[in-house]
């Protein structure tokens, strides 16, 4: 591909040996090991595609689900001032993700005639405080507000919470139809507490697709909906991410961004570099590097190993903005151990242009910045701070992006799912699923007093009781 | 203190041996050495308080600073609709996390009369997106919006630079004294660029106190103007505060919560748990858990030991979010490597009610739900998390918000203060410079052209030159 199309690219010189030295850098000897791991791992996932798993990287691909959700936005756009989206976890962080992409900073402060759609709200916490506020706020417009629902089962307690809450008060506030009107349910296609609830009370729905999981369901349903109510190009996100899998799908390293990511992380995690920081310098990107957070822990932080029980794998992944956290973690980032890898997300062009006046006398001493763009002084500060790391030898990659829009952002959505898989793959853990978190959930049950949950209960209570000393 | 006062409370048993076992927990014989430690340093520290060291930690005495932010605020209000504060790093953190801390989620969305004061923007960040999006939004309303600029020294390029262009903006539409009227500094009593600018063009100023540090700032001028500006009870803040020094200046480890903290932070550290987790079971405390992220990294992050030359010490903050990053962190929190020491807050009384109503047949599989206090789930989440982190043997804190009030903030923030200092005595190391945040800085003036930097420009474009294969 031409350096003039719009392609996000990975630049990795700065995790090499040449230019952090053999201690915290890549040899030539681990490229090689990864380029022969690639050349089994890819083709082996494209051929386990074709058997219908990995089902997440067909989804670009899905013209009845783009049909759909855009045919959902069509009719539900005309008088909505205002979308909720009740979700959590992969129910939400990917939509946050598109909305701070792809809307402006202002969004929800804009007048309706300068927005892409209605006023966005994504809860995914059961904070009575936030929650309430926005009850409060949106009451007496419920007339215009849309609510969308999103659980593939139907069991995630918060989810279920909002739920119950949304649609009691709807039923007070506009009658029996209210909550059918107001309303949209976004689950599995056919099964499930959700399901059927929506079967039972006549929701419009959109489906949860089989086989693909939470933090992997960005694109579709799940995320396109509200992305598409507030104006978003989905299709343009899809197109982005299936010009990625052309890219990701090839099974040489050197050629192949996903791989590289996968190799480079994985290898530098057995050096015991185990922190990979994605630090974006762009407002719009922040929440893409949020999104990334869950879809790197949850699927590569695993107890049981492939290859070896008990390990007790799994990189921790930390989000960081640029050029803000240059005043907050890059001290601990250049002095402090020397134990995590960083990826930079530079933007080269910025749609909006903020020119910076010439200096006068008073503020000479400022004049160096002077008659140039804002712009420039972020992506110098960025350009600064890399050198500045790798001058610690601190490896460094970057992900540049020509320019935020809905194919780009699309690209790097693919590229760090499919990254994802060939990492899952490298540590030899199963990276689509989540047991860890059903404890938490069992107890959550037990505490709420759940039937079937008694003795969990039971032994929780005697578990909470004495606090003893160690309250001060 | 009695349990009825609005006190907030360490709670560490979960961090013992005896609930996580001795491979993971601390043992009486480390507890025993910290004691030993405690007993020397924080009546140490407190001498060298009365030497003038630790200035942070008389601020909230400080009267005369309380009652120029306090008339800097009254003379301000009337008439301000939009407060937009520059800053960045600890001209900013501290500002945002009281804003969320202790206004509604909804705030800058209310209508006025529903708001404490008025809308507010902390712009810690040169993305001309994001700050074109903002100029965007106000540029009709200047005649209503106040710039809060807050820089030590004039010298930061990212506050340099938003204060050349909200300087020319208003000279631009409010004629040659919109500056002079729409900019109050915050800076140095005396001296720096950024006070010269001051007494050239006779802007208002607040000061940024002598001997603290921007992470250490938030209780004075730097913090409290913009929250007092928007109702938040800065006196309380300061009570709180105050109320704190009194329980971390007693020397005795387990009865002082600052010790607590910095002493099983830093013997995990030496077990080589190296990452500290905040998370909060709250949205109004989650950017606390981003100041902390600052405070604890920037402070402790260093190369060069008080003990031993060149150690690379630092434990990484992080910041999670409860119950939200359940869905995306606990995973990996739960199944990843044991290297993480969890503070968990919590938040014993939220100040709004949401109540789920009752289940009817249709939801029934959500009956467990109904009739309970959202509130009372979002506890229960995080009493559930705790105990399925210690299942897995991985220590954690909590800290116990009796609510969310001023008072109670102005605790936490004291607390982490001391326990940071404390901290830093621990490791050896110095918790009040940042040396490596320096060359970030010159290279910067450098790519950006200022004069004197001419060398390393030179130096730092021979480096980025070509990009080779490396570029995918």
């Amino acid at each position: 591909m031409s350096e003039s199309e719009n392609v996000i690219r990975l630049y990795y010189k700065n995790v090499t040996a040449d230019v952090v030295g053999p201690d915290h850098g890549l040899t030539e000897d681990e490229l090689n090991e990864a380029r022969e791991q690639i050349r089994q791992i890819v083709p082996d996932i494209e051929e386990e595609r074709s058997r219908g798993e990995h089902r997440y990287r067909d989804l670009p691909y899905d013209e009845e689900m783009l049909r759909r959700v855009q045919a959902a936005c069509d009719a539900r756009r005309q008088g909505c001032e205002t979308l909720v989206v009740c979700g959590i976890g992969g129910s939400a962080l990917g939509n946050i993700a598109l909305q701070t992409a792809l809307n402006p900073y202002t969004y929800n402060l804009l007048p309706p005639a300068k927005r892409g759609g209605p006023r966005l709200f994504v809860m995914d916490n059961v904070d009575p405080m936030q929650f309430g506020a926005l009850l409060d706020l949106i009451e007496d417009d419920l007339d215009s507000t849309l609510f969308n629902v999103i659980s593939k089962s139907g069991e995630t307690a918060e989810t279920a919470a909002q739920f119950l809450i949304v649609r009691d008060m709807l039923k007070q506030r506009l009658g029996p139809s209210g909550p059918k009107d107001k309303i949209l349910v976004t689950t599995d296609a056919a099964k499930g507490t959700m399901r059927q609830i929506v079967d039972a009370e006549g929701y419009e729905s959109l489906s949860v697709p089989d086989g693909v999981g939470g933090r992997f369901s960005v694109l579709s349903a799940v995320g396109l909906f509200s992305a598409g109510m507030c104006g978003i190009d989905v299709a343009g996100l899809l197109k982005g991410a299936a010009a990625m899998d052309e890219r990701v799908k090839v099974p040489t390293l050197d050629e192949n961004p996903a791989a590289l990511i996968a190799a480079i992380h994985t290898q530098m995690y057995h050096r015991n570099k185990r922190l990979h920081v994605m630090m974006p310098y762009s407002y719009h990107l922040k929440d893409l590097a949020d999104w990334y957070r869950q879809l790197w822990a949850e699927s590569l932080g695993k107890q049981k190993s492939k290859f070896k029980m008990g390990v007790f794998v799994g990189p921790t992944p930390i989000n960081a903005l640029g050029a803000t956290d240059q005043h907050s973690q890059v001290q601990l980032y250049r002095e402090g151990p020397n134990d995590k890898v960083f990826t930079l997300l530079a933007v080269e062009r910025f749609d909006r242009q903020v020119s910076i006046p010439a200096a006068d006398a008073v503020v000479d001493d400022m004049s160096y910045l002077g008659e140039q763009e804002m712009g420039t002084l972020l992506n110098n500060e960025r350009i600064a701070t890399e050198q500045a790391l790798i001058t610690s030898k601190r490896p460094t990659l970057s992900i540049r992006f020509p320019s935020i829009t809905a194919e780009t952002v699309g690209q790097f959505i693919y590229l760090y799912e499919a990254a994802t898989t060939i990492a899952g793959r490298l540590l030899g853990i199963n990276a689509y699923d989540q047991p860890a978190v059903e404890l938490g959930k069992q107890y959550t049950f037990a505490l709420m007093g759940r039937t079937g949950f008694e003795d969990t209960a039971k032994e929780l209570r005697a578990k909470l009781g004495d606090v003893g000393k160690y309250l001060v």
